[in-house]
């Protein structure tokens, strides 16, 4: 009878108890989760051609599409790039950790917008793998939040949020962008 | 030993209980899984120039490529985007209630078919945060299911589906889809 | 007294178990992960026009862009397709069990390389629904690996990783792609 009561008692706390793992895995406030990894990596653009472009020496991206008629914030232009990402501000570090390679476009009439879809490839003593993100990146906010929707090696299934910061922007021929790669899924 | 007993059958219930939780969530059909979120959308999208096109002033998306010579059905033309959505048909609603920002294009020789990728950005009273979406969307199909693959702010980390169907098409000036948005992953 | 003893040994273990069942499916070494889903497939990619591409008739894909000027490796060249995947090597097998629709550009100045993102379009006896798939294929490595970042119908709401295989090369007229897709979260 006793045995029966404590049983009875265990199998709630059972059920309370594995609610509250599986919460903390899936269905805790944002707030309240950690990244299983995260780092920093900085992103140089540096744009082939054109006034004050860099020529294809220097270059590392170049438009691939004109800019429509709509608006004046070169709505419809697209860049193919293959960029440098560097742990540091500084372009020139000596080793850079990562590429990025995949495109942006500008998509608004009235302000500067971007959209990005692109993978990070890693091939360090660090980090072998890639990472793949895609979002908006509204340029005129502060912080913008892209999303990681996968990666391979290192990054097996990963998922999670890129946090773009405009840190540095020269005319059309050069930007830097500090990317927060925060990870919430990791294998 | 009354305890042993006790023990062995609670860690017996327990091993069920984790396992059917566990299964709730990731194991289950497809057939019997419930959306964490869903609500409904109109995307309109009102393109920009050529014959019965429209001026820049109404436009909100525009053609970036022409078409290729691959058939009747606009091969390869590529239109960046940044549409209206609203929660009724009407275009002219008060309060667009997000924007969808991204690009579609065609893909098909022998029928109008679409591939699309894009961002929803909402920052209303509702809903702050965006949902990332790609996939197909063969037209002639009266529901056409595509992914969501990643979202931030209020639809942190979300998956799921996104279900088009044409709800409105005046040649090449004008179209309207229903997006029936579905998340199966919330946090 | 015995029975909070019970109750507090049940508690542990409880924990315990389910910890151990929440870490077999998300926190396993990515080493010891077997795919719930796996097959192999073939993409073939044929060209339409310029020197030595195929005509309308004949083509699946067709360059919406141009080169650009950034090295000898068509850096900034898009390519939408079209394209039959089948479960052989022979394009001409009796029944091709997919469609891969989506594109692809190349990225580097100094190597060949490229970017895809494209919907599998199933639609069989076997299978009905999509896969959707993004990532980077520097074309030199001998296997690359992409992420499959969703899924709808028969693979609703589908993970994994699509690696990649170049299977024959015919100028820029053909070229074929062994794609395994390997599925590591299934519903």
């Amino acid at each position: 009878m006793k045995g029966l009561i404590v049983l009875k008692f265990s199998f709630i706390f059972l059920l309370l108890a594995s609610q509250s793992a599986m919460g903390s895995q899936k269905r805790k406030s944002r707030h309240q989760i950690k990244p299983c990894k995260q780092f920093v990596l900085y992103y140089h653009d540096i744009l082939y051609g054109g006034i004050g472009g860099h020529d294809p020496a220097n270059a590392t991206s170049a438009a691939v599409t004109n800019a429509t008629k709509l608006g004046n914030f070169s709505f419809g232009l697209m860049v193919i790039f293959d960029d440098p990402m560097t742990k540091d501000q500084n372009l020139h570090s000596p080793v850079p950790v990562a590429r990025a390679q995949g495109f942006y476009f500008y998509d608004m009439k009235s302000t500067a917008s971007a959209w990005f879809a692109y993978t990070l490839l890693f091939n360090s003593s660090d980090y072998k793998g890639t990472i793949n993100i895609m979002g908006a990146d509204p340029i005129i906010e502060k912080t913008r939040d892209l999303s990681v929707v996968g990666g391979t090696g290192d990054f097996f299934m990963a998922r999670g949020i890129a946090t773009f910061q405009t840190d540095a922007l020269e005319g059309t021929k050069y930007f830097r962008l500090k990317m927060d790669i925060k990870l919430y899924e990791c294998y």
